[in-house]
């Protein structure tokens, strides 16, 4: 299948993230993709560059006052303090229960706060850019699927899954996976299924497609009682309203073994050949991988060959996009073995 | 007037805060209150210590999880590292809009941040006793209160007003105002008013209190569009069903002047006249000092007498409850000031 590249993800590249508490090293770093990219020109896949697209399809899934907080956020950091380019901005005050969230305050870090469910999305220079491009890629992924391409891998960071319609969180700032499915349904799609495989449930996807009928929402991922983002991602989130149906969470206890993970897979293919969708985007995390230092479930890499040819098996045009994963040196044979195993199904 | 002293306060001594983004030493220290205890013997004020107190008050105000966590949280934290003793436990991830507050995460840290609006609320090996203490003192100065004393200060940390139901935030972990409230309603007051002239929203009292006609919640502070809570304490936050009416907000612009807070305070006491109540709580908070580190208000400490002067002149049972304030050395003379403007009114 075709490759589309997003071409400005270097730009962003901070230093620091809060994990679990502690300071540490961005696990999420520009290296993961550019191995991606190493695997599939080794591998031979065609690649594209993503062109850049029109803002309007962000603001079909994410909220005006985030997207242009988001935009200008780099500089309105910046213009704080002389210094303030060398450091980055983390949140260290935030609206849970019984705060408000109409009234976006002024100070800078409690705004930050405002649209930020962690300390682990770091902000840094071109974060903006490297996001806005991301989702350019996601649209131009979606374009070449729409305009006969029967299956597209979009090579994106940062990842998306877990921004929500008006906040950013787990490495995420525009939801990636989301823009694509919004972009399938513009173009023609009636309806679209998303199967998030990624290690982690992604909230910000379940959350914006919450209550439509038009987009089914599945995830296979750790369990949120312990693992990220752990306040969504249960099993009695089957969506609302118009929705109710239409999400489908299989949460699995850290440690899962791949014959269950598989199981649950193969659950998840059944549910999305009742809804008779489209069109079908995978939002595809690396992180169940046995290596990955922040994951717990325990696939080998030839098994993401097999991951591939289940969903093969569903005869769907499909777009893969690109979310966690932070094995970073396997990340690219892993996640190219994903494509040739649908290739070659 | 008669004070009461929390015994056990020196317990809660953390290093580190989050103050605005950056990891800083704590601003709300032990010596806060021992140049307030050091004021009170020089100037030859009665001061008494303060009894242990049953459990059973805490949760009329606080969850029953909420309170759970607290008390063990410490111990949590250290049995999950060898060397988690020595460092202090910051949350991560916290549950914003469309995230659950409902399936508490196993995740220590996931767990901290379910139960916190900030990263400016440090816990360390006594934070609980300290705070157990601290709301046994409230409840010890209620107890005085009603047997007899026309008014009582409660000297006591770490600060309360601003945690709320299920949730610590901004150096409190106990809302020790409320509980004094809840304290005079049991031991037979009708009606209980507290103003909160701290520099900073009770953004947890009002919260508390929010549904319910008994309690008349009033706060001056620092408009929260630029200081903290950030979230809470707007003037259109007037209560809610039966507490409709029972919330008054007073946000000044950071730098307002002492002109202009002093009406205010008599716009409260008008208010408070208005509603009868049977007993009054001031949550005393210190920071609207010009001295103030991290306030913007510009009270000299002469005005602090005058603080005293305009609520003798409600004529009210008065339980002074101490908040913020973090003009450490001159805090204890300003904190006198206040309680010899009232006796001398």
């Amino acid at each position: 299948m075709i490759s589309v590249i997003s071409q400005h993800h270097t730009a962003h590249n901070p230093a620091f993230e809060f994990y679990r508490g502690e300071k540490v090293p961005c696990f999420e770093s520009p290296q993961r993709l550019e191995f991606v990219i190493q695997a599939l020109q080794a591998r031979g896949h065609e690649i594209k560059i993503a062109e850049q697209q029109a803002d309007s399809i962000l603001t079909t899934i994410h909220s005006h006052r985030y997207l242009q907080f988001l935009a200008s956020a780099w500089d309105q950091w910046t213009a704080l303090a002389a210094d303030n380019a060398d450091k980055q901005p983390f949140p260290s005050v935030w609206p849970i229960r019984s705060l408000r969230s109409d009234i976006e305050p002024d100070n800078f870090i409690a705004r930050l706060g405002f649209y930020s469910m962690d300390n682990g999305t770091p902000l840094a220079a071109g974060s903006w850019t490297a996001a806005k491009a991301g989702a350019d890629a996601a649209v131009s992924a979606a374009d070449l699927l729409s305009n006969g391409h029967s299956s597209v891998f979009c090579a994106t960071r940062p990842p998306g899954h877990h921004a929500g319609p008006d906040f950013m969180g787990g490495y995420c700032f525009l939801n990636n996976a989301a823009i694509a499915a919004q972009s399938l349904r513009h173009q023609g799609c009636q309806r679209v299924a998303i199967i998030d495989v990624d290690y982690h449930h992604g909230n910000g996807t379940q959350t914006i497609f919450y209550d439509r009928a038009d987009v089914l929402y599945i995830s296979l991922h750790g369990d949120p009682v312990t693992e990220y983002p752990f306040y969504l991602g249960h099993a009695d989130e089957t969506g609302r309203g118009a929705g109710q149906g239409y999400n489908l969470n299989l949460p699995m206890a850290a440690g899962t073994d791949t014959v269950t993970w598989f199981a649950a897979l193969d659950t998840a293919c059944r549910q999305v050949l009742r809804f008779k969708p489209d069109a079908l985007v995978i939002s595809l995390g690396m992180d169940t991988f046995a290596d990955d230092p922040i994951s717990q479930f325990t696939l080998q890499s030839d098994d993401f060959y097999r991951i591939g040819k289940h969903l093969a098996a569903l005869r769907l045009p499909t777009l893969f996009i690109m979310e966690g994963g932070y094995a970073t040196a396997a990340l690219g044979n892993n996640t190219v073995n994903v494509l040739e195993g649908f290739d070659n199904a």
